[in-house]
C-alpha cells in the first residue's frame, strides 16, 4: 500500500440521485448510498476505501445534500466533521467541486484536489493508485489533470477525451496533453473514437492545485467563484457561514465542472490526462449494471439481492431483488427487473436508459412519492 | 330470458387450479375463483349466471374439491347443499361427471345433464343458450352432444371436432354427427383444420340423458363405472356415504371423460356436435388472456387491476397488479408481468404456455408454498 501524498486532498462529490437506476435509487437512498457490485458495502464506502491509501482518513472531504448527512456519515464513519462540506440544495458540479476548493484553498494554500464520484465502480486499485499519483505530479507542475479511461467499447454515454503530445513531468510517465474534450458522440463519431485509439473516456475525476482550479473559474465563471469564495471565507466560522451561505448559495450558477472549468482549460493547453489502465464503469443505468455484474457471461441471469427466491428459465439478463418474493421470469433475453417494496420496474438493457424518463412522467403524474 | 328446461341439469365441474396462470391461481384460488375479466365477478359465479336461465337455481350443480367447498358456496350462496358434490381427492373429469351423472340419474332417471367448466369465459349468451337448447333436444334423442366452436385460429391448444352428416332432431337445426374426435394438433394440422372449416374446438361441454352417459362408460370403464354407481347408492344416505366414498373413491381410475365417453360414443356414430356461434375462451394461459383483455387492440399494454399505478411506455402486453406497488414497464413487447404479494411472474405471451413448468421447478425447488 502506497504512503498517502501529503499535499493531496481528496473530494468526492456524492449529489446525484441516479434517476437511471430507479426504483433502486431513490431521493431518500441514492445510487451512491447501493451496494451494486455485491461487494457487500456501498458505492460511496468503496470510493472512500479507494481514496485512504492515496490521501488518509483525515484527507477525504465528501460534498452532500443536506438529506444525505446522517446517511453519508453513517457510511463513512471515520470522516471528519470538517470535511463534509453540506450543500444546501444542489447547484451541479462546478458548484460543488469549486466549494471544496475554495474552502480547502483556504485552509491549505497549496494544497492539490482530487475529485471523484462517490457512485462509480472501479477494480484493479493499484492501476487506479499509479494513475492519481501520476497526476498528482502533473498538477503539482501547474496543469489541471484528468484521468481518460481507454474505451472498451464505441460508448454514445460518455464524453471523450482526444490525447495531445506527451508531457515530460517527473514521476508521471504516462501523462499528456489533451487537445480536445469532447461531449457525448453519436454511434458513428463513437466508432470512429473508438477505432482510433486516441481517445479516452471522461471518467469525471479532475485533480489540480486548487488555485490552479480556482483560478480558471475565475476565468470562465467570476460570479460563480465569487460567491464560491465568500462562502469560503465564512465557511470555518460558525457564527457567519449559515448566513453567508443561505444568501450566496441560492445565487449560484448551475454548470457543469467539465464546462466551467476542463473545456476552457483544453482549449488553453492547460488540461492534462493520464490513461487509467483500470476496470473504470458509472454504473450509469441498468444495462451498465448487468453488464457489470455478469462478469463477462451475458448469457445467464445476473441476481442482485435474494438469489434463492429467482427462478429464471430460458432468461437472460438482471434481476434485483429486495423483496423476500418468488421472482420467476420465463423465455426473456436482456429482460431487466428490479423489484422493491413499493415500486417495480420491468425492462430490457436495449431501454435502460429511457428510465430516467419514466421517472419523470411518475413524477408529473403525482406519483412521486415513489421516486 | 328463456325458461328453465324442465328435463335439464347443469353441472359445473370446479377442479383445475390452472397451473399456467400462476401466481394468480394457486392451490388455495384456482383459476375458477378469480375474476380475469374485469366483470366484477368470478369465472365460476360467471358460468352460474350463464347456466340460470337454462337449469334454474335449483337445478345446477357444482363438483369441486373439499378444499374448496366453503369458496364455491361463499360464490354462490343460492347453492342447494344437495348440489353440491364434493371429490375427497381429485381423480380427473370423468370421475367428477360420472359421480354428478350417477347421483343424478338415481334422483331423476330421465335428467339430462349438461357439463360445462368452471373457469371458462363466454360471451354473446343468448347464443349459447342457443347451443345448449338444441344440444338438449339431440341428446332426448339419446345422443351424447358436445357443442363445438368454429376456430378463430389454428389453435395448438385444444382438440378439435370433425363435423360429420347432419342430423334431424326437432329444436336442433345446426346439430351433426360428429365424424371424428381429435387431440391437439400441431400446428401444420391446425392450420389445415383452420382452413378446412369442417373442424371444431372441443371447448369441453357435454351434454346428455344420464343414463346414456352411464350406459357409454359402462361399456369403455366398468370398473370406474361400477364404483360411481356404488357411490352414487350411498350419497343420499348420510349414515352410508361417508363409507362408501371413502373405501371406493380413492380406488376410481383417473381419466379424462373424453376418452372414458366421447371418443367411444363418436365411434360408434352416438356422439353429436352442436356449432356454438359466441365468443369462448377457455383463458388457459396469459397469452391468452391477454389477448380476451385487450378486446382485440394487441397494441397496447392491457392492465388487470389496480390501473392508476401501472406505467406502460412503449410496451404492450398485460399487467396483472394485485398490490398497491407501482409497476413501470418499458419497452418490451407482448410484456407479461403479474403481480402478487408473494411472488412476481415476468415472461411473454410467446412463453405463456411454459409457465406451467416454472410451477413445476418451484415445486421440485422447495419454494412449493407459493404455489
Amino acid at each position: 500500500m502506497p504512503e498517502p501524498i501529503e499535499d493531496f486532498y481528496a473530494v468526492i462529490p456524492a449529489g446525484g440521485i441516479g434517476s437511471r437506476l430507479w426504483p433502486l435509487s431513490r431521493a431518500e437512498t441514492p445510487k451512491f448510498l447501493h451496494d451494486l457490485t455485491g461487494s457487500g458495502v456501498s458505492l460511496l464506502r468503496n470510493t472512500w476505501d479507494r481514496l485512504l491509501p492515496l490521501a488518509g482518513p483525515e484527507r477525504i472531504a465528501v460534498v452532500t445534500g443536506k438529506a444525505h448527512e446522517q446517511k453519508v456519515e453513517t457510511e463513512l464513519p471515520e470522516i471528519l466533521d470538517r470535511n463534509v462540506f453540506i450543500e444546501s440544495d444542489p447547484r451541479e458540479s462546478a458548484a460543488a467541486i469549486g466549494l471544496a476548493a475554495a474552502i480547502l484553498q483556504r485552509r491549505e494554500p497549496d494544497v492539490i484536489i482530487g475529485s471523484f464520484a462517490a457512485d462509480h465502480h472501479i477494480s484493479r486499485t493499484r492501476a487506479f493508485e499509479f494513475a492519481v499519483q501520476q497526476a498528482v505530479a502533473v498538477a503539482r507542475a501547474g496543469y489541471i489533470c484528468t484521468i481518460g479511461i481507454p474505451p472498451t467499447e464505441p460508448s454514445v454515454g460518455f464524453g471523450y477525451i482526444q490525447l495531445g503530445g506527451e508531457l515530460e513531468v517527473e514521476g508521471a510517465p504516462m501523462a499528456a496533453e489533451v487537445e480536445r474534450f469532447v461531449e457525448k458522440p453519436d454511434l458513428e463519431t463513437a466508432r470512429r473514437y473508438y477505432a482510433d485509439r486516441s481517445f479516452l473516456w471522461n471518467a469525471g475525476m479532475f485533480i489540480g492545485r486548487a488555485d490552479v482550479l480556482l483560478a480558471e473559474l475565475a476565468a470562465n465563471e467570476p460570479e460563480l467563484h465569487a460567491g464560491l469564495v465568500e462562502i469560503a471565507e465564512a465557511w470555518d466560522e460558525p457564527a457567519r457561514r449559515d448566513e453567508v451561505v443561505a444568501r450566496v448559495w441560492p445565487t449560484l450558477k448551475k454548470i457543469a465542472i467539465d464546462y466551467a472549468v476542463a473545456e476552457p482549460a483544453a482549449a488553453k493547453g492547460r488540461l492534462a490526462v493520464v490513461p487509467g489502465h483500470f476496470d473504470w464503469d458509472d454504473v450509469g443505468d441498468f444495462a451498465s449494471l448487468a453488464k457489470l455484474i455478469s462478469d463477462g457471461r451475458p448469457d445467464r441471469m445476473s441476481i442482485l439481492g435474494q438469489n434463492d427466491r429467482v427462478l429464471a428459465d430460458e432468461s437472460t439478463g438482471l434481476v434485483v431483488s429486495q423483496t423476500n418474493r418468488v421472482i420467476a421470469v420465463v423465455g426473456v433475453e436482456g429482460l431487466i427487473v428490479v423489484d422493491t417494496d413499493d415500486a417495480l420496474l420491468v425492462t430490457t438493457s436495449e431501454h435502460a436508459q429511457r428510465v430516467k424518463s419514466v421517472v419523470g412522467a411518475l413524477q408529473e403524474s403525482g406519483r412521486g412519492s415513489v421516486l
